[in-house]
């Protein structure tokens, strides 16, 4: 490389983003790029012309490391849409502006599908103005649901800590007594994709009964058959612990949070305030049984918790990032890199490089089969594939008791 | 020891209630225990004469390393009150009529307030009816609310969680970009106790500008005062952390959590389930201010993430269980363990017993200094008390990526 670079983070963070963004400043380092800038809170953010020259943070092989075990997007995230080309040129010469001035030839985003969006708007305004900065997009999303590629990098570390947590539940609701028995929800992200929530399937084994239930998006759910579950369940079970999927819906398409809707929480707008899926069926199902329940959403930290990461995760999310910058060398662009899987068993990947037009606003479900026929579990092939992603671990430095990221003193509060 | 030893576990499950009971076995089995037995739910299994031997559980070394790193009560727990002696004489003759049978020579109760209630009860009606089983209490509580002892075994590995997760939360509030910002409230548990919520100080580093706001349920929360805070720090800051304990209370006494409860949600008995703290407060601030908000609940997961456990909370935990069959076998009843701390830098401390007439059904409230004078936050001091005991990690023995707990086959499911 001869010029700059530029990377960006864009859309829900994930424990292994900051791990692309190390694998993006290694390589375009390796390869001979003058500066990597960063973009804070991506493309929204660069039209403001708020960016760091990205030496200044990873000084160091130390800072590399704290940067992969950091969670969330260290650069700040948005979630900006492009207007198409004809609709608005004006922020497109805006961009390139900018990008000129910084005199880029490679610009990265670490994102999902909205991010890809963004890559295939900007290569090809660069292609039709005759521009030769070249866009790669960097796959990253805790929902799996791009996509071309095997699985995206931050999937890996979330399903661990979702199989961690669940198995971690199902002890807690074990040795509670009731007489009636104990019902426990757990509420999964993933509104559309089940990927997630698939992952609570990791939480079985020898030592564990795993969750008794669980309840994709990508099936309708049907009440009064999971109300017939649960009284067969508490029949021979003490404790019955089910995960759901955030964005379950009836048969005629009404999310199951909706269903319960509190008329207090109304905000500033006067939007509703939509309550949890598992709130919702925790008093269901205490309404409709008489037995004790309790809801847990396993929230913000399913995506953020760095502290339990999985390796292959971080390893691989440092590898899409450096093949990024690698195919944009070799003269790519609109591309997104993807993982490729070449054995189960011993596990193997590799990266490539797809049309990012053939991924982007594209959501990958998973595949009805995957699920067994009563909607009610994952199957094995689904536990098969996830295996792979969450082994090995990336121990966190601590120092005093706590993790340690790389935020320099003054900087997340500026972000 | 010449006889048997049996052992319980009572009230809410923490990450190190389980390392207690490895401490109970190795130190009876050392000091020539012929059985150690473990009751299923506590006094209230006991009573229905639901026991295991523990020897078939723990059948070599690693097993006592797995117990150590199970979450939640590896034995069942229970919320039952003894009857006072004089109101029901029959469940104490029951209750020693199993006992004898059993040929028990110490009973060991790993609990909390309530739970030393039961030591205080039983120690007493052995003494009065001349029977010689000895009765000891074993700390144990997230909350940290025992009295007579510096602090209780459960605490630091629930303040790890805490501190470790608070941090992963703020990075993620910081890199989510709104134009009027965003207000994330954490509630944490603790209802008359603000020791786990204080934990969330533990975040603040070099690397982290910590919660913005703590707020203690030992102070009266007012809404006025905090909503001017948040306008406060929203025009410096894009994004506002608060910790709040799920037992804040309004100066009438009314908790938080009561303030905006739903109509819908009525259980089987026609009891009101409370929303909860954060959300209330996340609702309120959207309303009074207009910005995003969101509300998280450590919720369960503080009192069982056993992976992220301290290394000195475990270590103490299975001292404290050697330390109270110690006690018994030279002769100790109705005492309870407590650990005293001998300094702060470096951290070390020992176990000694205190009469449990003096600490059964007492509360330890965070001192008043602890906190600062607007009460929003605690000071130095508390954070002096807390660092120590988050101190070390217990690497968890991780099979197929996930961590292995002690449970065989069948165990669980039988509770």
């Amino acid at each position: 490389m001869k010029r700059n670079v530029i990377v960006g983070q864009s859309g829900g963070p994930t424990a292994a983003i900051n791990s692309s963004l190390a694998g993006v400043y290694r390589t375009a380092k390796d390869r001979g790029a003058k500066k990597v800038y960063g973009m804070l809170h991506g493309i929204q953010g660069l039209l403001q012309e708020r960016y760091i020259d990205l030496s200044e943070h990873i000084t160091n092989e130390l800072d590399a490391e704290l940067l992969k075990r950091t969670p969330a997007a260290y650069l700040g995230s948005c979630r900006y849409k492009l207007p198409e080309i004809h609709e608005d040129m004006g922020v497109y010469e805006k961009i390139f502006e900018i990008l000129n001035k910084l005199d880029i030839e490679a610009f990265i985003y670490i994102g999902g599908n909205d991010s890809m969006d963004t890559i295939k708007k900007l290569s090809d305004y660069a292609i039709i103005t005759g521009q030769t900065v070249r866009f790669i997009g960097c796959p990253k999303t805790i929902d799996n649901d791009l996509a071309l590629t095997d699985h995206t990098p931050g999937y890996g570390s979330a399903a661990k800590y979702i199989g961690t947590s669940v198995k971690e539940i199902i002890c807690d609701s074990f040795c509670l007594e009731y007489n009636k028995g104990l019902v426990t929800i757990i509420e999964i992200m993933g509104r559309n994709a089940g990927w997630l929530t698939g992952a609570a399937a990791l939480a079985k084994g020898e030592d564990s009964t795993g969750p008794d239930l669980i309840y994709l998006p990508e099936l309708a759910f049907d009440l009064e058959k999971f109300i017939a579950k649960i009284r067969k369940l508490l029949e021979k079970k003490s404790s019955v612990v089910v995960a759901v999927s955030e964005g379950i819906r009836i048969p005629d398409g009404k999310y199951v949070c909706e269903l319960g809707n509190s008329v207090d929480f109304v905000d500033a707008f006067g939007h509703k305030q939509l309550s949890g899926t598992a709130a919702y069926l925790a008093n269901f199902v205490a309404g409709e049984i008489g037995c004790k329940t309790r809801a847990i959403e396993l929230s913000t930290l399913q995506r953020s918790a760095s502290h339990s990461a999985s390796r292959i995760d971080i390893l691989e999310a440092f590898q899409v990032g450096g093949a990024a910058v690698k195919a944009a060398d070799e003269g790519d662009t609109g591309k997104m890199v993807v993982l490729e899987r070449i054995s189960d068993d011993p596990y193997q990947s590799t990266t490539a490089v797809k049309d990012v037009h053939k991924i982007a606003n594209d959501e990958k479900l998973v595949p009805r089969d995957w699920v067994t026929k009563d909607g009610t579990y994952v199957t094995d092939e689904f536990v098969t594939y996830v295996k792979p992603l969450i082994q090995g671990d990336v121990s966190p430095v601590m120092v005093d008791g706590i993790p340690r990221h790389l935020y320099k003193p003054g900087f997340q509060e500026k972000l």
